[in-house]
């Protein structure tokens, strides 16, 4: 399909992922992937296949979410984000497309992927924000997830952070950078940035997070986790509500802040 | 009803009024105060009335609104909170219960009331944040509107800015505080401040600071309409979604930050 009368076009794209079964096509359920696929298909009058930096869970979001298809069709790139706003429904958005080099891999192409995680501590939940924040009512102390965070960064092999189901052959990767900040008090963001994250890394990271944070583990299991490999040391996956997709950097490119900003 | 054997309960309550028909209780549709009292009424055996200071109208939410019933009951107050929460839907909350005076009324004792707005000016609108967030698309001038803002600051006759529903016997307020803030670019927070609002005031405000700040009206308007009383010369009330009533405030007390942030 890639001939010289087709183009490839790249999609920023956001998503509340409450009532979507994660981003992968999947029967009978309702996924972003199908939502966006059969948007562009009703656009277009082709069949598009669209491929993403990353395969969101279900519930899970994203603000900064990267992924490109191949059309024959020469409009220019900004008519695929305004002709498809009436054909989404609200709870996916395209904030903005653009001609993209015919080899550009969403997937394969990315640098840096920043996920957040957002952590409400406070004995009453979250009401306007339910959907954003997962909710931990148990006392947990910051400065301790704080602390017991910087093991995480740096060159590791983060397999014992992984689901039984994560298929990766490499499991050593490069946390760059996991960073908390309290916005209100009881109210955490967690960001973390590594080239790649393996299935249910960084759910599982705050999970332990937070059994070390209530207390029910110590700080040193993050080590033990790490020079194991052993997942049965670690803490259940967090809540996927938390969890958000910011960005996605690519060496010529970082296409989420210039376009999220901009007007 | 308020014998010596029945005592008043005070809530501060958040609500995501995205579902609701507003606070007040109205024939066959979804509404907050119905939806508590009946989840108060299931939980005390009685026929629970409550009175809120703040009667918001459809999608417009709360983050502090404060309302009182009277309970034969005699548990601690903060049953009241903690029974309360398996018998609510997520999307309404009671942050807190307490014990009031037998005389308190959340309305009239009211001494100051916080709404904010929130104004999402992107050519893209939210969509994570889509409830939340009233997406004005047209370009609009954030200084002339801060500028223009200032002119409904103090003591007027807000007449001019009051719905035709509106049954309000006295329509001179005093507006103690307006301001706007950005928070990234392009989106917009404001916050006003009085002892009391007309019905549709703070959304027929923001409705005509959104005309000046496009360019179709003058920021003069303002005065015009605060000396003229004529509601014809306001813009059209801004949409619910972006209205949330913050907190209010008593001679005594100011429930909503300490019981908010609190654990």
């Amino acid at each position: 399909m890639e001939t010289a009368l087709t183009r490839k076009i790249g999609l920023l794209i956001e998503y509340d992922g409450t009532d979507f079964f994660g981003w992968q096509r999947q029967p009978n359920v309702r996924t972003v992937q199908q939502t966006l696929e059969e948007a562009l298909g009703d656009l277009t009058g082709e069949t598009i296949r669209l491929i993403a930096a990353g395969r969101t869970d279900t519930g899970v979001h994203a603000r900064g979410q990267i992924a490109a298809f191949v059309t024959a069709r020469q409009w220019p790139a900004e008519v695929f984000q305004n002709a498809l706003r009436p054909r989404l429904p609200r709870d996916v958005g395209v904030l903005a497309a653009w001609a993209a080099a015919a080899d550009f891999n969403p997937r394969g192409d990315a640098i840096r992927r920043t996920y957040s995680y957002r952590l409400w501590n406070r004995r009453v939940g979250p009401v306007i924000d339910r959907n954003q924040w997962a909710h931990y009512s148990m006392p947990l102390d910051f400065d301790r997830i704080c602390e017991a965070s910087r093991r995480l960064v740096g060159d590791h092999d983060f397999r014992g952070f992984r689901s039984a189901q994560c298929r990766a052959k490499r499991t050593r990767l490069t946390v760059e950078r996991l960073d908390w900040r309290e916005t209100a008090p009881g109210l955490w963001i967690m960001e973390i940035a590594s080239r790649s994250f393996l299935h249910h890394m960084v759910r599982t990271i705050v999970g332990t997070l937070i059994e070390i944070g209530r207390g029910a583990m110590a700080p040193d299991v993050i080590a033990h986790i790490l020079e194991t490999g052993d997942r049965a040391l670690a803490g259940p996956p967090a809540a996927p509500e938390g969890l958000a997709l910011e960005t996605v950097e690519y060496p010529d490119k970082c296409f989420s802040p210039c376009h999220r900003r901009g007007r």
